[in-house]
C-alpha cells in the first residue's frame, strides 16, 4: 500500500504577493532518501458556468500573459479575504467580469489546478437563471470583452482548440456529468 | 476591439530547474499604464488517456506534493529533452509509469494548463489497444501504484470528488468530444 512522504521542512524561496514559491524536503516512505519538492502556495479559485434562462452562457474573452494568447473562459477568479466563502467569490467575480447575476446557484464540485505543484482548489459552480443586471466592474490590470455562447459552440470550440483553458474544458466535464445526474433541473 | 498588452520587460526572479519565475512589466493596450505579470515558464507536459481492447483504463495513484494528498490520474508528464515530440514523451511517459504500449495513438487536443500563470501547453493522447508489455520505470522521486478502471468507474469518481486534478478532467473532455466525432473508432 502506497504511504504519504515524510516533509522534513519548508522554506518560502520567492513570494510576488500572487504566490509564494515553497522549497520543501521530503523524505520517502520506501526508501527513506530526500528529495526536494516545490510547491506553488496560493489562493483558492472559482470559476462559473452561468446559463441564462434562454441557453445563452456569458463568457470572458481576455488576454493571458502566461501564454500571450488571447483565451475565451468562463468567469472567475481569486477567492478574496472579503468573500465570506468560495460561492460569495464566483457571485461576486460573475456579477463584476459580467455584470450578470442568477437566480439558482449549484455546486458543480472541486478541482485541483495541479495538485503536483499548486497547494489550491478551484470551485466550480453552476449558476441557472442568469440575467445581466449592471455594467462590468473591472480590476485596473483587467480588460476583457464579454461574449454570450451556447453550450454547442462552447463544445464546437472545444472540439477546434478555440478554447484550451484547463479549467474551463474541466468545468464543462462536471457541468457535464451534473446534467446527468439532475435532467430535471434541464427540462426545457 | 480586445488588443494583447505590449510587454516592456522581462528578468528570472527565481528558477528551481523545474520552472522559472519570470517578472515581465506590461503596458496595458487602453491605458498605456504598465503593471507587472508573474508568469511560470516550464517545460510542455503530456497525458494519456489509454485503452485496452477489454475497456480498461491504466491510471496512476499517488502522492501530489502541492495537495499533499493522494491523487489518481492518467500517466503522463513533462516533455523531456530526450523526447523528438510530445508523442514520443506520452508514449515513453505510458510505459514508465504503467508498463503499458499501444496500437495505435490519437492526438485528442492541446490544453494551456493554465494560460494566466503558465506558459505551457499540456498535449493530450488517447491510445487504443493498450497492452501490458513490462514493468514499471520510475524516477527516484516517483511512487504510484497502477490501477485499472473502466470509463463508467471513472466518471463516477469525477462526479463524487474521487478525481479532481483538472488536467485528467479535461483530458476525459477532450475524450468524450472525440467519441462522439469519431463513433466508428469505439464500435464494441
Amino acid at each position: 500500500m502506497i504511504q504519504p512522504w515524510k516533509q522534513k521542512n519548508d522554506h518560502i524561496a520567492y513570494d510576488c504577493g500572487f504566490f509564494q514559491v515553497h522549497v520543501q524536503q521530503s523524505a520517502s516512505p520506501v526508501t527513506d532518501k530526500e528529495h526536494p519538492f516545490y510547491v506553488l502556495h496560493t489562493w483558492d479559485w472559482v470559476n462559473v458556468i452561468a446559463l441564462t434562462d434562454d441557453g445563452k452562457i456569458p463568457m470572458v474573452y481576455q488576454y493571458r500573459h502566461g501564454s500571450k494568447e488571447f483565451s475565451l473562459e468562463i468567469p472567475g477568479g481569486a477567492v478574496d479575504k472579503k468573500d465570506g466563502d468560495a460561492l460569495e467569490a464566483a457571485q461576486r467575480e460573475l456579477l463584476e467580469e459580467t455584470g450578470y447575476e442568477a437566480r439558482e446557484w449549484h455546486s458543480l464540485g472541486k478541482l485541483k489546478p495541479n495538485p503536483a505543484i499548486l497547494n489550491n482548489t478551484c470551485h466550480i459552480y453552476l449558476a441557472l437563471g442568469a440575467k445581466k443586471v449592471s455594467d462590468l466592474d473591472l480590476d485596473e490590470a483587467e480588460e476583457l470583452e464579454v461574449r454570450l455562447h451556447e453550450l454547442p459552440e462552447v463544445k464546437q470550440m472545444m472540439r477546434k482548440g478555440g478554447i484550451q483553458h484547463a479549467l474551463v474544458i474541466a468545468a464543462f466535464e462536471l457541468f457535464d456529468l451534473f446534467q446527468e445526474s439532475n435532467p430535471r433541473l434541464f427540462k426545457s
